[in-house]
């Protein structure tokens, strides 16, 4: 068999790349190792049950005719809803009025994306397993369900099979490849608080939760049926609240009750599905070069990130937004040419949001209960109010804009250094609605010149 | 076949774990899949040809009963004799009098090694290509030369298979293992000085030569047919002088007589064998942890650097010791216990070498070339001689010694915080032999104690 273009991986970004290329009018074949879940729904492997949706995945998807498909399926988190220990809750807006989050689960939302590649006329093929990826030849082998093997060669080879890509196992032989993989400290576990008796969610739905707790935080996200997905982070080991030191759902019942009682008085299941559901591990993986030979890697494949600032998916469907603009510029002529620019062009910006993935996960879960933490964040929000467009809180500019990743960081870490300067004031705590906030707005241009 | 021990690669560091392993009286399968060298020599595959032996290698050589039948292979270099442009040489000893490092063809070191292993009793196979390890049930399964499969199952798997290593492929795979591969941006090629006519050495056959040249450079080792190695470092592409720009013999003959050109007038061959050479890269791989279900990694299988400290094989040979000394404490009771133990007491020490052999190469290519650095030796070579004990200058410590090189490391970075302080003085080079030196070597605990 011979296709022009071969993807591997049909989750959320194979599924959306597909939409992409078929739509250029391209012939795509989209390899998929597991069952057909639009028939026999599968519970993700080991992945993250719902997603949160921003403005980068959400202008990926208008731009493919998907984003009025999607949407009745999402709900919009206005804000974290914080906990204390005594079950307080504050709650602090992600950005202005309407600017929301929006919370998917992971297989419907899959589900939408591959009937619409299947529908524009890419052929789909799964219980197709990756087995060796002959990169010079662009050759792969698959193994089916059967035991037996097929043999495919393409003309261009597309990697979107995640974190673990069998594509990129294969790139690491090649001279010169350069690849880091590393797991963080920290696992995560999934567990669920179902809707309450009369039907209803059991907290408010427009938000996402958090329980920061220094080292360790659960958070959840609302779901369509009025459940929520929580999960916990914890370290696997050395601390006295880890994973190494919960041996069961018993144990998880005592810590949950000290650390989180308000959550536990609403998870009946708890001890059970503590013991059930596995415990996954964090990876972080930087790759360089994307491509070699026509075979390139997109999403997880080239850059896997930590959760912390739910832009795992909205990189990864960004991805694909800029290497079907890529391909609308300079056409298939040269395939060589289009990968070469999509991994110059977006390399620093998956570099940029993965240090920040990787940093944000101290402000979830310590910064977060910090009373001068949240005195910082009322300036940054008041600066913002004042001046829309010349302060944007970082955060905003990763979630609600598509300034470049690299962009953000940098005007991030700008006003990082200025808000340090202003916070060193031991009174801020009580004169800071009364700043001058257009002079500290001016020191913007000052350090820059430096 | 249910071997005890089975290690895969019979390289310089697998051939010496398997003499040591068999002086412990335990049960020892080595497989390899190069063909048998001794009886068919192989041109070693892209690896380079003579390696430096220094004290760490030396030390583990003696106690496995190796020294004295190594040595009369060896050719000692007493210090670096550089090149200017203008056929100018200067020649700075290593350390003090008679203190070596010894240049040995890796050919005939591997074969003495290996040697030893087979009259130990360590079962040796050739042709056996590693390819898979299910690292689970401790199985691997070799491809032979006739095509046909062979598995075997074992209770101890050691990795020693080099910078490419199967073993930690699979590790790969595991949750949580940590793994990077760098290659650095330069490459390099090996080229040939050989005997005069009367058949005697072309150079000073008792230091190794570098021809500094900043960005790039050329090194060459003496051999004991009266030939030198020379290795030609240059960056691949981007500059001036690099690989890419470089077309064939032609091209680099050119260069040579620009460059290296008292080098040139005794390279007769220079073009022919540059065309024929490979150019090869150079990997820098870290990766945790090394030990998996009885499994380990060591040599460059678990830390492979780049050569310009000339640690490489010293310090795979310091992990053979190590291990070595860790069984005779522990036994073979715990392999868990013993493997355990090994990489948290070595991976802080091949941490360091690392990075101090990613550094050394301005060191060599560079600064070499500059009279300021020349003086800064001098004054640290006179510290040395004043307090031979109290100041030991880094490039002994870790070539002369067998401190730790994580210790080695951070005195190194305590005295190269006093001579940079020292080397401030705009007057430095007329007043260098009149400094106060003891005062000089005072500071080391001043320092030490901020």
């Amino acid at each position: 068999m011979n296709d022009k273009i071969s993807l591997l991986g049909a989750g959320l970004i194979g599924s959306l790349m597909g939409v992409y290329l078929k739509k250029r009018g391209l012939d795509v074949a989209i390899y998929e190792k597991r069952r057909d879940w639009r028939k026999d729904k599968l519970a993700a492997e080991g992945r993250s049950i719902n997603m949160a949706l921003s403005h980068r995945g959400l202008k990926a998807l208008e731009k493919a005719g998907l984003k009025e498909k999607v949407m009745p399926y999402t709900l919009p988190m206005y804000g974290r809803r914080m906990h204390d220990e005594h079950g307080n809750t504050y709650f602090q807006p992600y950005g202005k009025d309407n600017q929301a989050i929006y919370s998917v689960s992971r297989n419907t939302f899959n589900e939408i994306l591959l009937e619409e590649a299947d529908r524009c006329g890419a052929n789909i093929f799964f219980n197709h397993k990756v087995e060796t990826v002959d990169v010079e030849n662009k050759r792969v082998r698959f193994l089916l369900a059967d035991g037996s093997t097929k043999d495919i060669s393409s003309e261009v080879i597309i990697g979107s099979d995640g974190a673990h890509s069998s594509l990129r196992n294969a790139f690491e032989c090649q001279t010169r490849f350069n690849y880091k993989q590393e797991y963080i400290s920290h696992g995560y576990k999934e567990l669920r608080i179902p809707p309450t008796a009369d039907g209803g969610f059991a907290m408010d739905p427009e938000a996402l939760h958090i329980w920061p707790r220094g080292r360790f935080m659960l958070i959840a996200l609302p779901n369509l049926d009025k459940s929520f997905t929580c999960t916990l982070f914890l370290p696997f080991e050395g601390y006295k609240v880890c994973f190494e030191k919960i041996h069961d759902g018993k144990d998880a019942e005592y810590i949950f009750q000290t650390y989180f009682n308000d959550a536990y008085h609403l998870m009946p299941d708890l001890a059970e599905e503590y013991d059930r559901n596995p415990t996954a591990a964090l990876i972080n993986t930087e790759c360089y070069p994307w491509t070699v030979n026509n075979c390139l890697l997109i999403g997880d494949a080239a850059h896997a990130i930590v959760p912390f600032y739910g832009q795992g998916m909205n990189c990864g469907f960004e991805d694909c937004n800029i290497l079907d603009e890529l391909i609308g510029k300079f056409g298939t002529f040269s395939w060589d040419l289009v990968f070469e620019k999509f991994q110059k062009i977006r390399k620093p910006d998956t570099d940029a949001i993965s240090t920040l993935a990787m940093e944000n996960f101290v402000e979830m879960s310590d910064s977060m209960a910090d009373p001068k933490f949240l005195i910082r964040k009322k300036i940054e929000a008041k600066l913002h109010e004042l001046f829309p467009d010349e302060w944007v809180p970082l955060y905003s500019m990763v979630t609600f804009t598509d300034m470049s990743y690299s962009e953000a960081y940098a005007q991030g870490k700008l006003q990082e250094q200025i808000m340090d300067e202003v916070m060193r004031d031991p009174m801020i705590s009580h004169k800071w609605d009364s700043l001058d906030f257009e002079n500290i707005l001016n020191r913007v241009d000052a350090v820059r010149s430096v």
